[in-house]
């Protein structure tokens, strides 16, 4: 039986999503629990592989659970949740095609950053934001977001992961790029047929970096319109701990065609 | 300089407030940072000694900084924080009169205490909240935080610390014990003159138990009236991870004398 986990998780604790030899990885977590279920060692593929200290409401992955087990997926939950650590929760199960893949059938992926504007960073959000005490202006903020929305070629906005080539596709399309006012903070959502490694956290960094007055919204624009631009500033990587993975989605997508 | 800070903390990552040899504490922790300052051991005294697992929004506790540093007050916070690990936080700090005592002058504290009754508790609340996923019954858990508010010997609602005697004082005054919906869940916040150890706790435990219908109102009125009947029944002491010392009160008491 071919099946669905949605998975929410706190990455503090964890060296990121991808299994890793000797590092404690949530992929390795769950694995390891499916593996203790079934007698016999499962692999699960995510939707994405998310940076050590990255968080997720709505990280997906498959797998598929061996015949004589015969469990309904509904009761995957319980059984994985009663050998996982509570900072990983298994939130649904649900049976799929044998075609879906966590990673290739996704058509968009939503992904939130914390910014926290409190003086004093509260002991709870150490972990879960980006501390800014310093003033930002929110205009500049909504006009970057602004600029992110559409198709673009982002290779200014990531890190490489060693495996580029000059083919390599960096142009993504992004549907959502919102500024949301919180206590004390503002929420970034974003969402898009794919990113690229660190994207969030580079579009985050820049959209900062307008708002403190350190980037213009024109070295912004020369970046997403013309790929091979250079300007004399380098864009801030935003830390990962602002970082959750909201959703995955699947189906028609609204955009061009998914991107990993 | 007599001075008075205001603390926040994470406590899950400490084995409590109160220092202990060999044992990671937040009183430890502050007394280390102020040591490093001062260059000369500093000692504080808290308002109270929340234990493993407790969290805290608005600690306070006092010292007396050596003359020789003559720092205005509002540097600590900065000075502190610096050293500090992120799960600790000094939030204020102000010069107090010679005889202000963090424990003895406090006429008052609030705690609140934390219900999760999520299906599945989010990885974010693992160490915030208590998991109650079975469901409770609001009018109960209402009617017996009422039952709590005024003046009543809470003996059968504390551990002994091993230091109590005959003459011990178990009366305390209630004059907050309220509930309140929030997503997934519910928040009880008490104010009183004073706690017993882990007191809150088994205030909690008790509601929660008429709230499932295993303890019923009469029985935990009686427990409050009359503080040597016994009931055939264990009152249930709620687990650290949901409650928080909210505030510390300073100031005229509008009850009966503080107890700590």
């Amino acid at each position: 039986m071919h099946l669905k986990l949605t998975i929410a998780y706190d990455g503090t604790p964890f060296c990121g999503w991808q299994i890793q030899p000797k590092l404690d990885t949530i992929q390795a977590q769950i694995e390891n629990a499916l593996t203790e279920i079934a007698k016999e060692p499962i692999r699960i593929h995510g939707a994405g592989r998310t940076d050590a200290g990255v968080h997720a409401l709505g990280q997906v992955a498959h797998f598929t659970a061996p015949h004589h087990l015969n469990m309904n997926p509904f009761n995957w939950v319980p059984a994985l949740n009663t050998k996982l650590p509570a900072s990983i929760r298994i939130t649904a199960c649900a049976e799929v095609p044998a075609d879906f893949h966590a990673r290739y059938s996704a058509t968009a992926k939503t992904y939130t950053y914390h910014l926290s504007l409190a003086p004093i960073l509260p002991p709870f959000l150490a972990s879960r934001a980006w501390h800014l005490p310093r003033q930002l202006n929110p205009d500049d903020l909504q006009l970057a977001l602004s600029q992110y929305l559409g198709s673009h070629d982002f290779r200014s906005f990531c890190s490489n992961r060693g495996n580029e080539t000059a083919e390599t596709d960096y142009t993504r399309h992004l549907t959502r790029a919102e500024l949301q006012h919180i206590p004390e903070g503002y929420l970034l959502t974003f969402t898009g047929n794919g990113f690229l490694y660190k994207m969030v956290r580079f579009l985050t960094g820049a959209a900062v970096q307008t708002a403190q007055g350190y980037l213009h919204q024109d070295e912004l624009s020369l970046l997403l319109n013309d790929p091979h631009a250079r300007i004399k500033k380098s864009l801030l990587c935003a830390p990962p701990d602002g970082l959750s993975l909201l959703s995955v989605h699947y189906g028609t997508p609204t955009s061009p065609k998914s991107h990993s």
